[in-house]
């Protein structure tokens, strides 16, 4: 296989976008990675989508996002792994470019959650979710995660204000990012006072429901040298699963996915825990971001609340997490988010994040997670300099 | 890249499985698929769906199948392009193979349209066409195939009854199809009399609403050696696109898409529309077969129904067309088509397709399309002898 390399990124901002269309955001998106990367030339697109045959009546999203985005007639695929949808076409974009069957693709992550004529969100939603073992009982996705976040709170004898930090991290992050839904700051006492959804995950414990697009344009060395400049080097991406039922899972609280997952990623890329300069964590539910620091080895089990209350997840800290908002500030187009993450990990890498940015960053992982586990897909991205 | 080797392949019987679930179809088709394969050894699992979503209220397909059909932890993704689902799943795979990423691929393709607690059929299907310019005016599916069907008859100055031809073959070749759901022969003047669903497009013209799935195990040269014999060789698979809506194309009968991908498939095989033993062709409705037929070279524009006529498209004749029955006759449990045609090629290419046996079968060809002709996915199989 050829080395592969992200030469181009593009997001619309994230938010509830009452006058774009699915397809407008898309092609935006898509439009804004080829302008980064200084080329038309897209040999294949990769989108990854969840709702919109649920929400939109709109499936087939490979010929019209790349209609759209002024491609017509290339080969376009859509790609579906819940929550993980964008990362995993993130991973089959990859694999393309590697096979050398193509040498270019561009991998388009798109999610129009508000303006539906469809399901309601929550019923699209939980089609993550196991649909004659979970969904078909009235469990919601977000109740999916509160029993998980129950769970690990009784067994590590924790409260729910022990996750403040996360939170907290990730909307002083939003603030600075133009892309970013909720650019404001919360504060540990705010938190605490917050409604909940389900006990105990409280409103602003959960990302945002909205809309947004993000792409990012893969190809082999070769092309990449023709592009000049600001690419960075995929080190690897791999994607582990789990059962999609909790039920079915010998431990619940080990998110084996993520293990095999970042085990493997570390593995091809060579790399351990301490080499990664930043995480784009996949926090929809600060239980999610926990479970995947402590599945990852960043954190004994257990141990993860104690890194967030350590400084170690900020700006300056040993391991930024969710630099630009992450799911919970920035927001979670859901089938988008994978793609936003490595769209942020890359502008780290360049040097490019402005007010967020981490100094020296020269290697960044974001992980992106389908249902509440079952699906996992890891990235490692590398600075070129 | 290196080669790669269609090495098992599965299917269930096509029809309407009131007593098996999505989950328990797909996997039944993963296990026949490495089971004739003679091998567990499966590193990454592609799932070609396309309504789960719309009618059972489940997403996220691949860890679902990967975990009933055994293969727990295994990265899985699923891939959508409407009704050209189970095409884009096997590129997918094949790309992955070729990279050498992965050393073996399963490819899925499952579909379950009856005993749905979601949408209607027609409208799920309906997500297949625009959302915005086609099927939010009420403009179904088979309403599309009639508008290209009417304008066909128009230019070409033919009627319906040119086209039975087909329906005649298709089911003819069903009949001998213990998998398929029409085993029973239609003649010429039964079909002038079907009821019409959206005129010029009758019952028979229609390929069946229907529950199924078919899985293909792909895997490099290296391992194909380790499993001894019945491999076949992909020697190209390739995707075009074109626009969604049908108004959106400069000529509606013209499938550029199809255009595209065949020629860049006999390209990458190095072969000729004279060389193929027999074609796989995506008869959803007739009109697609004479459309396609034109498109891949094997009929000048408006000839392909004299080919119908002349008796070539027969098992004894020079382009034996759906020999399995077709989704017209076999049926079209629509994410799982392509990959039963691609099961129907490899049993042609390795002798074993009984009483359809198209006799020394060296190179077969299958097409795949997603909606009226918007994602085709063009493949091409060769005998290992």
């Amino acid at each position: 296989m050829s080395d592969v390399f992200a030469v181009g990124v593009g997001q619309t901002e994230v938010g509830e976008h009452w006058d774009r269309s699915l397809r407008q955001l898309g092609a935006a998106a898509a439009r804004a990675a080829l302008a980064d990367a200084g080329t038309d030339e897209v040999d294949a697109l990769y989108v990854g989508n969840m709702l919109a045959g649920d929400l939109s009546g709109q499936h087939h999203l490979g010929p019209l996002i790349a209609e759209h985005a002024g491609l017509l007639g290339v080969e376009a695929i859509a790609v579906e792994a819940a929550c993980g949808s964008g990362g995993a076409a993130f991973r089959t974009a990859y694999t393309a470019v590697a096979s050398g069957l193509v040498g270019s693709a561009l991998v388009v992550g798109v999610e129009k959650m508000t303006d539906r004529p469809g399901k309601e969100v929550t019923q699209g939603l939980a089609t993550a979710a196991d649909a004659d073992f979970e969904s078909q009982i009235g469990l919601s996705f977000v109740a999916i995660n509160a029993l998980l976040m129950r769970r690990y709170l009784h067994e590590h004898r924790l409260t729910r204000d022990d996750f403040a930090p996360f939170i907290v991290n990730a909307h002083a992050n939003a603030v600075h990012n133009p892309n970013a839904m909720f650019r404001f700051p919360v504060t540990a006492a705010e938190l605490a006072r917050q409604p909940m959804v389900a006990d105990p995950i409280s409103v602003l414990d959960s990302s945002p429901v909205c809309d947004g697009a993000a792409a990012v344009l893969l190809c082999s060395a070769e092309r990449a040298r023709g592009l000049g400049g600001r690419a960075a080097r995929v080190r690897a991406c791999t994607v582990g699963t789990d059962t999609i039922a909790l039920h079915d899972r010998r431990d619940p609280l080990e998110l084996s996915a993520a293990v095999r997952s970042s085990r493997r990623a570390f593995e091809v890329a060579g790399v351990a825990p301490a080499d990664i300069d930043l995480f784009e964590v996949h926090d929809a539910f600060s239980i999610m971001t926990v479970l995947a620091l402590e599945a990852a080895g960043f954190a004994e089990r257990g141990r993860a609340v104690a890194l967030g209350a350590s400084g170690a997840i900020a700006r300056g800290g040993q391991l930024p997490l969710s630099t630009m908002g992450g799911l919970k500030a920035r927001g979670h187009p859901v089938g988008a988010t994978g793609v936003y993450q490595i769209v942020e990990v890359v502008l780290q890498l360049r040097g490019e994040a402005g007010e967020n940015q981490v100094a020296d960053a020269a290697l960044g992982m974001a992980q992106n997670i389908g249902g509440s586990g079952a699906t996992v897909v890891t990235t490692v991205l590398e600075a070129v300099r």
